[in-house]
């Protein structure tokens, strides 16, 4: 009989666990505030409300985020407010925060309510995510297009309408909703309050903001608190998932057409194969991210953003917000490939030529307004770091040898695209800077965008992640080389022939 | 001693319930029609059959699916014939159906099989689905394409054979292998009955119809019994899984390539990407689809097929199988984007000019063939009701000004490349209708269509559904700007030049 | 009190289990060489000595994977060195494998080590593979490109630096990292010891092996012990995994571009489309993979690598490592489609004009170099008996005559792409071989170059995998058509007109 006791009481143990464990789901409360919310938006927004439940912030308060050890927590404030402390993060706790300070804010059922949610409300909780941000190129993304006269005219001439009159094309301008429509869709609208309107809902008539530049989710969103960015650009809301941020999808919202092909590139990379072979095994939520252990090869997040340990627990990559803090060159949307600007705010740059670039057009870099090469040498070594989790220092420094050597080669290539351009201009047969005319809006024009914006950054990225045929026949290097050629042969048909040797020409045919 | 009786009892019953539920997973049998076919084709087509046998259709009788409630069935007929109620849905159910009137039947073992099955046999339990179906332009896309003089010619001027001779291309109509190997492929075939041929097979010498068009699972498959569709297009042979309906693979077998960007656009959408990271937690098989509860963002068939409930049960959207009851534009395939065709038989459309096209070459629409403002508006207001179940008014109101805005300036940017045709084949510098020769075939023309079914297109999907690449660098604005650009050019070049004006340039230079 | 005794045997029973199962999860021992390894190198680089501790390798060792049947059995040896037996295959087991012919290999800790595994290695436990992959054209990948005087042209053609000086372009030859960057990142690199190098470690200071070319996973890498390949090009270290082989992403890692599309194609397939909706359920880890049961679509390895087998166990398709044995045809990378050539060394190859091609520029085929039509019918027919096992013999011959069509028609618009080629070269608008010239570098050669490199190729793989989209818009018949007017058009630009009939032609307009 006392063998068959041990067994039963191994039973009632385990029914009890089960029963602690229903009994501390409960957790901690939702404020009265966000029960509110929940009131109506469990039936008017069904899906947001579903989705915050299945959250982090559903389930845990800042107070029990706060109580976690220094790898574990992801909370980086040391303090937060007394009334946020022991409510989870619902509705009204990010939805209601600095109502003075949001243009958006409006009368909602007695809450002051503002519509768009900034890093500045994230950083009650999360000050240092929001500030490493900040000095990211992307919470300028904005700013850095709209603000910058060149890119502004290759942005217009992208988006703006063209018509047809008398043989040559008008370009109008784009309208806001284009513009919202294209560039600032990642790089972030301003959203602005046009008014206030009133109409009828399921629960009565009732007045909102009418916004502008909205929606939008983009990086360098300039906010109505007058912040910068949307954490919802990779966190996205309402789940707010670690899981999701950590997969490459949210990457690729951004990074995967021609000319940014970062995911299309990761896909045919052995990491990418390696992530969609055996991913779905991986732990994507643990805190820190265990190499080897949580993950069998790198996402964007881990070689990015996360905080990565191995299993001694040791770390091999501090967290950061900051994403360009183990990149050494910027690789992509410029002329040139070319050291990291120092600020984030890249409208301050000029090169000698008075352009607003990082580059001269000869590829030479602006050096005062770029990283120095050792600071260069410390984002290198950070990233190296983590590539030796898995691989020897022999195999990393090939694979970075190869990426400089593709680096230096890629520039050489957007050169001689660029002497032709020159040249074009100079003959006449295309009209540049020089002539008063932008110098994105015509044929040759594009071809030479192309050289630089699509195929040398589809190779350079290519190379920095091991996707070969991005940087051969899927518009790496196949397009270069075909794309320098028909420019040299336009120019050459373009080319006035000296009238002699013209005429001798005709003569010989 | 109690406490201990009441565990055991619990135990017991737990064992009672699985014993059950295995006894009950015999569920409905299987007629003896379809015991006779699986005793060959257990072995002759083993993967078929395992395929059967994970449906729905192996293990739930009509008469089952009968009873459920008026949300939770699959089954829209009201009553069904005796002899298929009480057995499940196998081989013989649906492959001898109607042999009358199927010119594909065959005497095979004793039975009048025909191998392909149609929209009207599945109508015997599904015809709310089929009548829906048969609204949907989809289902005449064969006729829609073969029918139509214009869309011919354009089909021909791709898959015909080009031989080169003396200085120019002849162009050699397809034949018809290669018909149904590219337009007619997502489109459907003609399948006919060419013969019949017997041959030696494992189980002795047979005879098999010899179809022509075969296989084929095109959307408007033209049927041996005279129907239109296959309803193996969205719901794959032989598992007709609605969870692979349900999952936006379906769709991207038609609906991917540049001509039609939509599942292209959803990858790099923030929907697209919440189900990539996240979707393997949804349910995919729950009737009615619960928004929040089920999914936490629209797969295509959210916004588009399924039945769409809150979880309070309200419906959000209800089933249809007419696609376009929610879509108030076109906004691929032709010239302009314009209102959805009346008829899904777009054959019978003629515009003023008297071309088979729903607008006049400049963009307007031709009204009388299309739906009108209001319908339009009931169709939008539809599909916002989805969207209002995750997003507010004003995000929804935002999204769609966006939209519609991006198809006028869509329209504009074709205008202008139209424009410039017209005035090619004005001045003879190519050869269109006027001059007796195809608007498609030669290389100016074929840039004038990629501007309307590759780059229009594609901003038109990036802005409906908000994968912003794909309007600007991937097939979207980018590439209008600049086909226009070399359109233009192009036409200069061939603008023959004022003898006068030109001895004096030639002088100058 | 009998029923109650009977319930707690039973669960006793099950404890029994799990504790067994548990102790043997010990299983067979490591080694004392690969402790000694796994003692700095879980610390050292953790990532891959966690993927090893998943591997097969890590578990089972060749004594216990020796006693498997037939069909079960992964090692193909019949019999395996005495100290390879009883020991799992750690890091020591193939790192130090014959020391004496790997140039790569090192003194490391008392070790003869190197760092380059090989097939020569894997060949002691899997030498029907290794030899079976010796007679696959990947094998010879580095020499069929490099030895290949024509495909060098080529290559340097795309990969060299040009630069513009005096109105016209300077090509450079490419340097080795971008040869290792590009081409050879697939085809494989020669990996060379450059010397050796001692460098401050964790553990010391150390000597290493300096290797050019060097990171490389290529499928035709020339190895320091002088074999050719790389078994983990498609089986990932140090995981070694089975799902992942059989999983389509290994397969695109070189095989996804426009040039060899085939993972395109398959993600549209409905076989694509299976496997993304449903594949998630799928057992790839079985072996033998019964079709069916442990699959519903094949994946690559179905149709070109695995042993298949039917539920009755009967053999469907047998293990090969040399995927050409079901294949007819070679339909990429050459100029025409053609029968796949005997020897896996293409270099041997010369047609009649001299040039090392399996084809005249005609599209005639080099028959002596070619399989025959006999040997052609037998691949189709292994081919084609793993379609059977789900499809209908009608529903595989129209497939298979679809493709065979699609191979005559591509064939055929190439050959006009060649015509307008050749002529250019006769008239001296472009400069070929005939004038010491390279085929492949000026504008018209690359337009000719993407008709069969990119869009022949896509539409053959659209019309043998049923992805038709690639067949038409996506790179296939519609750039086919496109290209060709587009060539035919600058043809007609660059040849001379008769002066006589040109002035008449300028009289009349």
């Amino acid at each position: 009989m006392k063998g068959r006791d041990w067994l039963l009481k191994l039973f009632i143990f385990g029914i009890f666990c089960l029963l602690w464990a229903g009994a501390s789901q409960a957790g901690p409360r939702v404020s009265e505030n966000t029960e509110a919310c929940l009131g109506c938006h469990t039936s008017v927004t069904p899906g947001i409300v579903s989705d915050w439940r299945r959250s982090v912030h559903s389930r845990v308060s800042p107070g029990e985020g706060l109580k976690k050890g220094p790898k574990t927590r992801k909370i980086s404030a040391s303090n937060i407010p007394d009334k946020l402390v022991e409510t989870v993060v619902g509705c009204a706790e990010c939805h209601t925060l600095n109502p003075g300070k949001h243009k958006d804010s409006f009368d909602h059922n007695g809450f002051k309510v503002h519509v768009v949610v900034t890093p500045e409300n994230c950083s009650i909780c999360h000050p240092t995510e929001a500030k490493q941000y900040g000095k990211n190129i992307m919470s300028h993304a904005h700013g850095n297009l709209k603000n910058n006269p060149l890119y502004r005219q290759l942005a217009d001439s992208i988006n703006g309408v063209q018509s047809f009159h008398k043989g040559r094309t008008i370009l109008k301008p784009p309208d806001p909703e284009t513009q919202y429509d294209s560039c600032f869709y990642c790089h972030g609208t301003e959203v602005k309050v046009r008014g206030f309107k009133a109409r009828d809902t399921d629960m009565g008539r009732m007045e909102f903001p009418v916004l502008s530049g909205w929606p939008n989710q983009g990086v360098g969103r300039i906010n109505p608190d007058g912040s910068k960015g949307s954490c919802a650009a990779c966190h996205t809301r309402h789940q707010f998932s670690m899981e999701m941020a950590r997969k490459p999808y949210t990457c690729s919202e951004c990074h995967k057409g021609p000319d940014v092909p970062a995911y299309a590139v990761y896909q045919v990379s052995k990491h990418g194969n390696l992530y969609s072979s055996l991913g779905k095994e991986w732990d994507f939520q643990a805190v820190p991210w265990t190499v080897g252990k949580d993950f069998s090869a790198p996402t964007c997040a881990a070689c990015h953003v996360s905080l990565v340990v191995n299993e001694a627990g040791n770390v091999v990559a501090e967290r950061t917000h900051q994403m360009n803090d183990r990149l050494p060159w910027r690789i992509f949307g410029l002329i040139y490939a070319h050291p990291r600007p120092k600020s984030p705010d890249t409208t301050i740059i000029k090169n000698k030529a008075g352009l607003p670039l990082p580059t001269e057009l000869t590829g030479e870099p602006v050096s005062e307004y770029l990283i120095d090469a050792k600071e260069q040498e410390k984002r290198r070594a950070a990233m190296q770091n983590i590539c030796l989790s898995c691989h020897s220092d022999g195999w990393v420094q090939g694979q970075f040898a190869r990426m400089e050597n593709t680096i230096k080669t890629t520039n050489e290539m957007t050169r001689a695209a660029t002497e032709i351009l020159l040249r074009a201009w100079k003959i006449g047969a295309a009209k540049g800077p020089a002539q008063n005319d932008s110098p994105f809006n015509e044929a040759i024009e594009k071809k030479w965008v192309e050289q630089w914006l699509f195929y040398a950054n589809s190779t350079r990225f290519a190379s920095a992640m091991a996707g070969a045929d991005y940087g051969v026949f899927a518009n790496g290097r196949w397009y270069m080389s075909k794309n320098l050629q028909e420019m040299v042969e336009w120019l050459k048909e373009k080319t006035p022939k000296k009238p002699a040797a013209k005429s001798k020409e005709i003569g010989k045919k």
